[in-house]
């Protein structure tokens, strides 16, 4: 007892932090513990009780999780969003995250939406174009419900061109749009003459021109390439510099083998080059193939999606089918670009967070420490995230290593259960968009999922069991 | 001291590692310090004495040190050698590491110079070759006597295609052979008709496309993207990965702004995109310019290259003219590819190591946790070997910087003093050479420089002085 009280204390304080306000007054070394009682509610409670150590839950979370290792989402081509995507009718357009409606999303999404009607020429005027959108004329179908995904506004309309990726393993086909570069840009809600100009030569060239290419080349398998740039700083949602460089190397020695002209082949290398983000759409497919895989298990508590429309956050289940779990979409905590701050930003936007949903971007964090030049935080914070993770995650993926943490696996695969049980949210990695349409990107930072999605999630589930 | 008694040991043992093998049995933590006296020699001791915190040795590091980091590397073209390298005269063949004469080269560089015989058309076979050789009738100069570089053997003949690097702060310009890739290469020694059919094709295709692709860009500042693949898992020595890409996507869209033939282009991609170690001999020549730099201030103890011809290992030192203080070429400690072992490997080769004088290299090894897959270690001895070379380098360059390490720039600039009073020896990522001719590489690994150049160069360094 003696050494107790002639020693330093280090002291971990669970629950509410004012209690360790004393300890630390004294010189002693305390660490806080985000804790809550499971779910905050007692509900939850019962429901995370009937759930945990359920063999069936385990049984369904193994083979889930094996359905994910196993899919190799495969890229094979670009075409028009209409010629290949099913839901896709003539007056739709696809968003990020769960369903919503005109009257509820936010200012960048009506902003995208507004741009992709004109780039439509089903409207000719910003006017003309809110009054048929306030009508109801317009189809709004999430992406995720089409197997898509796309980063912020999300939006996809027919005559976009498309990324296709397939998965052989499981003889599935996904999709995404192409990237269009930071600035002014549609997925932020920009829908300016510029803005709409670079949809219609992305439409004319540079899709023909990558569909071409592909033509050329074996089908690209994009785990392989997603493994290699995490061993480049890359944890391929918030920087993709290297998985673009290594992309653009596949595809311009493909495109050199077609007949396209030396003028566009320097359009589109010159576009590629100049947008570190150019991959980030087929990583994020890439991630919707292997979750869609993991999709479907009856009994499964392994998160499928994490996508959010920049009014909600929803989560999907695996063993809970096509239901959204949501919740407000949360602000981001960041950096924010000169002139801007929290005041002039938008909750949390886009599908992009199902690249954390698949164990990489903030999951991989500790293999990208240039991320939290992004975000304020110091290499070691990046491994503790990584390492955080692990605690609400199934498993891990072997196909994805970190370097910085002597080549372990990424964390994989969100268990609802561990996430109410721990109160440990999954983090993401994100841009942070302008709340008005149009001004773009302000920052960028990292938010939670909020645990209400995951509450829910927990009691839906526990209701499949008869008991 | 009873607390001393019933505690667990650590302890620190200085010398003689026997020493701590009865600690190491009872259970202790033992760390064995790699100490011997300074030099080892009582002469060496005394001339360490005499440059030991004498200001005039401080200032002229600082003044070296200085112009190092003021140096700005820049690629401006490709041309023939024997037209921007003032040495290089008719029958004239350079080579890497200190000045060697023909009967003591060891074999791969012997290869390598034959296969310049006949690239050269100087020589129809090996034969005759090796005759014209050992006549004496083609004159040998080290890459480093005429502002050059080359990886392993070095060879640069006169009609090879070679980088221009131009240093404008310091009106100096630089040179280094294009990269042949892996495999059967020249600088492995290797000499068939193979190897001569690709010299011939780099002097007559790709040389000239890439020096018109070059004068359609900026001048390319060097550092910049050394740093930037300090960021994405290179050290820019044994690992040029994310440099190669990153070189590629400016080349690319330099070349397809010149009128060079689609078919051209596309075996130039192809030849680069294949070779993940295009840019070292770039990452080379930014070193020697930088070095160059630091080169020839009177009183300064660092050291401006270190370069090794399979034979000898020598170093320069700044205040030291044109001096090398040799020493016989060290073996490699590394992981041998299959079917190869120690006692195939030549000792040390070539002048890539002036990457670690620079310090990048080995001493950025933290940035390259992947490097440690070639020999052996894990990630965390890639980052204790960067800071271990912390404590022989005079400072350190924030132009490159380590995101493993929160962004703390690498040490930079080895004094000889540091080296013979720590005993630490700096470290170098190097290939290995098999010792036949052309056999090509074996495995990669990691070396130390020879302790006796060190001692030597102090020795001098102290004569410079007049007590």
């Amino acid at each position: 007892m003696t050494n107790l009280f002639n020693s330093k204390l280090s002291v971990i304080n669970v629950g509410v932090s004012d209690f360790a306000k004393p300890i630390i007054g004294s010189d002693a070394k305390v660490i806080n513990v985000d804790w809550t009682p499971p779910g905050n509610d007692e509900n939850v409670a019962r429901a995370l009780g009937q759930l945990v150590n359920r063999s069936e839950v385990e049984e369904a979370n193994h083979r889930s999780f094996q359905r994910y290792l196993d899919s190799q989402p495969t890229l094979v081509g670009v075409k028009p969003a209409f010629q290949v995507i099913e839901g896709m009718s003539e007056k739709t357009i696809m968003h990020s995250g769960p369903p919503i409606t005109w009257e509820k999303m936010c200012s960048p999404m009506r902003g995208a939406i507004i741009g992709a009607c004109i780039f439509e020429e089903w409207e000719t005027d910003h006017k003309s174009a809110e009054k048929t959108l306030e009508s109801g004329a317009i189809n709004f179908i999430p992406c995720h419900h089409n197997r898509a995904v796309g980063p912020m506004a999300g939006i996809i309309s027919p005559s976009m061109p498309v990324w296709i990726i397939d998965d052989p393993v499981h003889n599935s086909r996904y999709f995404s749009n192409l990237n269009e570069g930071l600035g002014k840009v549609l997925r932020f809600g920009a829908n300016d003459s510029e803005v709409i100009n670079r949809l219609h030569w992305m439409k004319e060239v540079l899709g023909p021109a990558l569909g071409k290419s592909l033509e050329k080349m074996e089908p690209l398998k994009l785990k392989p390439l997603m493994a290699q740039a995490l061993h480049m700083g890359d944890e391929v949602h918030n920087r993709n510099v290297a998985a673009s460089a290594l992309l653009l190397k596949r595809l311009i020695t493909a495109a050199l083998k077609t007949d396209i002209k030396v003028s566009v082949l320097s359009e589109l290398v010159n576009f590629i080059s100049n947008n570190d983000h150019f991959f980030l759409n087929l990583s994020m497919s890439a991630c919707k193939a292997m979750m869609d895989a993991a999709h479907g298990i009856p009994g499964s508590s392994l998160v499928t999606a994490m996508a959010r429309n920049g009014t909600d956050f929803g989560i999907r289940v695996s063993g809970l089918g096509d239901n959204w779990f949501k919740a407000p979409a949360p602000l981001i905590d960041g950096l924010f670009f000169p002139g801007f701050d929290a005041s002039d930003a938008n909750p949390d936007l886009g599908d992009s967070s199902i690249t954390e949903t698949a164990g990489v971007g903030a999951f991989a964090m500790a293999a990208s420490p240039a991320i939290v030049q992004f975000v304020g935080g110091s290499a070691y914070d990046s491994i503790e995230n990584t390492k955080l993770m692990s605690h609400i995650t199934h498993s891990q993926n072997d196909a994805f290593t970190i370097p910085q943490m002597n080549f372990s696996a990424t964390p994989a695969c969100i268990d609802v259960r561990k996430v109410i049980d721990t109160s440990i949210m999954p983090i993401i990695n994100t841009g942070i968009a302008h709340r008005k349409a149009g001004v773009g990107q302000i920052g960028a930072g990292i938010t939670k999922a909020p645990a209400d999605c995951f509450s829910q999630a927990v009691i839906a589930l526990a209701k499949t069991f008869s008991n």
